[in-house]
């Protein structure tokens, strides 16, 4: 049985007016696109294989493997997605879907647990001698996640018990005893899925092996030895420091390498020092967050300054035309902030968790719900994109599918599961770190407590929240930072209450209903000066919502526009995207019609006129086709 | 004989207070310097083995084939040089070494008259069929200018006679006749140097075949049905136009491909036009030349925005930080301005070439005359140039060699030979385009025409020009654009004089001594709003020199600066680099100790200070070690 102060995915539940479209898009869309682009029925998409390779091993198919050498991934991430999508639609389909998964997985299995499909059909005498890059353990963690959630969604355990299998198999080959193998994963993402399956089901085993991953990671030689990992690293971006290898944990002073990796490693580590409750281990972490969220982090929450490598580069080093700031890289991020919530509540860790969903997760999926992005730049300008070496992995139109298909399904689980965000628990205290309107079910020592919550987020910063269940919960409620005037109010009249770490205690009782408020101005802000790019420009960010400006809106030539820092933003609703609010930048602009004809350079101060810009969301930009986009603007 | 309208390099002397020191450097230690180098003798650097290779080949020595496929190339810019270099100083070592240079290669010539030493030892069966990238074409061509230098200058016609056997032996293999191959080279420099051999020897077989390349140019297939050519067009920045063989150039709308073959080529098809009267090649090259210069060319003059393929991108896509602007390209872009001055004298073309020389040629060397850039960019953070992928092509420091040896002796030929970049001819008209003092000799129909000038460029706008010689001689003097009040005096009295297309008309009569002067103040330009990285910037210029800010000067963070437009610059001598004039820069910095501490977003507006920042010439920059730089300042 889980610990009592775990809060299961089932336990919450979205309603919310701002994202029950895009949950509802990854339920009614993504979902069953997905099973028909793994089983190579979506005609427009490039064949997946996923299914077929697990068919091939099971002996229900024929034929050769297809795909990346981490393609079962893609399956594990839909079993995920698709187990939480079954909390909002109920679909017999997606059941017999799941189902029929689950079995070929089972069939697919080797009778000693072992099940990477890539290895089975390609390399079968190859199995665990290419750690580095070789993805069994990266692919054998996501088929936990994934068997973890349909457990906790369906109480089926089919699943469950195929990878209990699986992991036993990777306890006896991986070790400091004689005949195992002292190694770590090549890219981490089984160290935080044993966690979860540890805290899922109290078995001590999948702790221990999450336990000996993180802490011998950067242990010599590991994997650093092997002919896989010796031939990469000729390329100066394949390093030790690629796979987080260069050092121990606790000796990492800098983020560094890939951003996936890092982050996946990072909320592995972080659920390890819950568990453990180890000081060094959280102050290890601590100092790697600050590394990443006050160094090396973009204001939308993107993460990875580039592409080759897809990786961290330098302290302040951010290029908002060529960085990667992958999809998968900020729900990374996010889950990791989620974890840091978990190990110490601070307001600060639910902000970034914030900004990292609301604008570079969010931005990975169109409003149709059907379109993506891998890579997600903070200025393009489609001509440079499309030519340019150092923007080949920038798209400036959002793409269906990816033949390296990660982020698609993994922002779909993350759509699917975001209830498991809003919410996390110390003891029977129950924090709420995001105002996202749903209904949470907490078990306490008192008896279960509810919480439901009705929110304007993000458009105003308003929420209702009613509690019924037992006296005696605290319920600490995050005070966001950039909220003015924060308030609570019981039936009209102010509540006063205590503020620890950026969380407002209450101590409800049965039929309390709370309203909150706090202002959200439009604000102008400037990067720290050590960050290059941001020199001399301004964005604007909402609440939790960073803002661009589109060629839609504003016709080409945005860099052009100098915002004037003295005159606030100004909001205005828009019908555009179905109602949102909109942001008026006031400004100047380079009159180009008076810039003197055909010269490339010429005196200054160029011609100008009173100019303002229309910003929208960030997460909305490139939903009206290829335009220019930026977020930082020239201002004064 | 040459025709008389031709200038000699042996007819023109430099002896300039900026330049002399300059010119001393590469004539006193480069030259040297790299003769031990292409000898191998040098101990610092990577060795060369050019010179071994010609003896190899010679059978003065044994081994095998060392350097890249272009390696002779490097001997024969040093021929060049060197042989430019006796006119400062006439070395006893320098002309032993050229004897025995040239010994060499008349042994290592081949009966029929080949000489590319890659092919004779490495693929003797593979000659002229990897036309694409083979470089024989290209090398002859370095070797015919050399030949033609030393001509000029020594009388020698040695190298000359080689070299003529050479060029027989192409025009044998090469043209539309049965059993001839019918192609153009893989990179253009054989058109320009034949039309020097022809300018220099007036043979018309030389003119002929470099016709017959450059309108053959952008034939199919040419070279494009080589193997050699479609391996390497599998890489997108390797195809046709990497080449300019994309098109015919009367058919080129826009500069492409690899920046200094371009340049090269659009040399080489200027001096045909001269020669032909064709004003359909004459409106070609107007039309490339617009493109480059206005919307393509760096403010420094330099040209080739991306270091992959090192090429030309797209329209005004000028990045400041990631850019190639090798400085072979903008020494081919003063070579080009040079022939499109004698198609037609005008000042846009002299301003374009003064450009090019005083800026990113220069900084393409050092003070000391030791150290080089290939890559000359306008914006540099010393650290994010060492880790990044999209710099790998930046050097943050200087360096003494390169493996890829084209810029040294590109610079030095360029320095040796600068007197060939001051005048040029229309009959026996006699232009000056550049104020760098001189003395310069020219056989008109009414006799020998002698002038001499004695300039205070780039420092101040003065100079003194005295015509000795026949009466009837028309001179026209440059009036730079940038220069404020021009006047001419003789003798304290104002002379006026006819304007022509930014020259002023002179008949001077034998002893008449003028006094130019023009006012050249330090001025703010900005960029086309279509060049994105320099909007909401601006750079200084003062006369033809660009000027940047440097970290030795101003401390780090130079982008946390924004300039004050409404404060003109203002000059300063300076003790600095044996005393130059820079500039102070008014306007703001942020205020970074204010900056909230740890913060890497903030509410705007951040904190700042005044402050001014130095500026000094950007050909100047990193004489004092690595550091931040950069060319385009904030602005408001």
């Amino acid at each position: 049985m889980a610990p009592k102060r775990e809060i299961s995915i089932k336990d919450v539940k979205v309603d919310d007016s701002f994202w029950n479209g895009r949950i509802g898009n990854a339920v009614e869309k993504a979902v069953p696109y997905q099973w028909r682009v793994l089983n190579d029925q979506e005609p427009g998409a490039v064949p997946s294989h996923a299914v077929m390779n697990f068919k091939i091993c099971a002996g229900l198919a024929e034929g050769k493997f297809g795909g990346f050498r981490f393609q079962d991934s893609d399956l594990a991430k839909w079993i995920e997605a698709a187990a939480y999508s079954l909390l909002y639609k109920d679909s017999p389909e997606i059941r017999a879907a799941l189902e029929e998964a689950v079995s070929v997985i089972e069939k697919a299995q080797q009778p000693d647990g072992y099940l990477d499909t890539y290895f089975i059909l390609e390399k079968p005498e190859e199995r665990w001698r290419d750690i580095a890059h070789g993805h069994e353990l990266y692919c054998a963690g996501h088929m936990l996640e994934a068997a973890v959630a349909l457990f906790q969604v369906t109480g089926s355990s089919r699943l469950l018990q195929v990878m209990e299998k699986t992991v036993n198999l990777i306890r006896q080959v991986f070790g400091e005893g004689e005949g195992q193998i002292s190694s770590y994963p090549g890219h981490e993402e089984i160290e935080l899925a044993l966690m979860k399956a540890y805290r899922a089901t109290g078995q001590e085993a999948y702790k221990e092996l999450a336990l000996y991953f993180i802490e011998n990671r950067g242990a010599k030689p590991g994997f650093l030895e092997e002919p896989g990992f010796q031939n990469a690293s000729k390329n100066r971006w394949f390093q030790a420091s690629y796979h987080q290898a260069h050092a121990r944990i606790r000796e990492q002073e800098t983020a560094e390498g890939h951003a996936v990796r890092a982050m996946y490693f990072f909320t592995g580590a972080a659920d390890a020092a819950l568990e453990t409750g180890d000081p060094t281990l959280k102050a290890a972490l601590e100092k790697l967050w600050e590394n990443v969220t006050r160094r090396r982090m973009y204001v939308t929450g993107g993460v990875g300054s580039q592409g080759e490598g897809e990786c961290f580069t330098i302290d302040y080093d951010l290029p908002n035309d060529t960085c990667y700031t992958e999809t998968c890289a900020a729900i990374g991020l996010a889950m990791w902030a989620l974890r840091m919530l978990r190990l110490e509540p601070k307001e600060e860790y639910a902000a970034i968790m914030e900004r990292a969903l609301y604008n570079n997760v969010l931005s990975g999926i169109s409003q149709d719900g059907e379109h993506y992005f891998y890579v997600n730049p903070l200025l393009v300008k489609p001509e440079v994109a499309r030519f340019r070496r150092d923007h080949q992995d920038v798209e400036p139109d959002r793409v269906k599918w990816f033949g390296c298909a990660c982020c698609p399904p993994n922002i779909t689980r993350t759509l699917c599961g975001l209830g498991g965000y809003i919410y996390t628990r110390k003891g029977d205290a129950i924090y709420q770190h995001l105002y996202i309107g749903n209904t949470g079910e907490f078990e306490t020592e008192q008896g279960k407590a509810r919480l439901r919550c009705v929110s304007s987020m993000p458009w105003e910063g308003k929420a209702e929240i009613a509690y019924s269940g037992p006296d005696g919960v605290e319920v600490y409620l995050r005070v966001p930072g950039y909220g003015e005037n924060f308030r609570i109010t019981k039936a009209g009249a102010p509540v006063s209450f205590t503020l620890s770490q950026g969380y407002a205690r209450l101590c409800p009782q049965d039929g309390d209903a709370y309203t909150l408020s706090f202002g959200m101005k439009a604000q102008y802000l400037q990067a720290n000066p050590q960050v290059l790019e941001d020199c001399g420009k301004a964005c604007v960010q909402r609440g939790p919502l960073v803002y661009c400006a589109e060629e839609a809106d504003n016709g080409p030539l945005l860099n052009s526009f100098t915002a004037d820092l003295s005159q606030p933003p100004v909001l205005e609703t828009s019908p555009l995207f179905g109602g949102v609010t909109v942001v008026k930048a006031a400004g100047s602009q380079i009159d180009w019609e008076k810039w003197p004809a055909n010269a490339l350079y010429a005196p200054a101060p160029a011609p100008t006129r009173p100019a303002s810009l229309t910003l929208v969301p960030y997460f909305l930009w490139n939903n009206r086709g290829a335009g220019e986009m930026l977020v930082w603007m020239n201002a004064r």
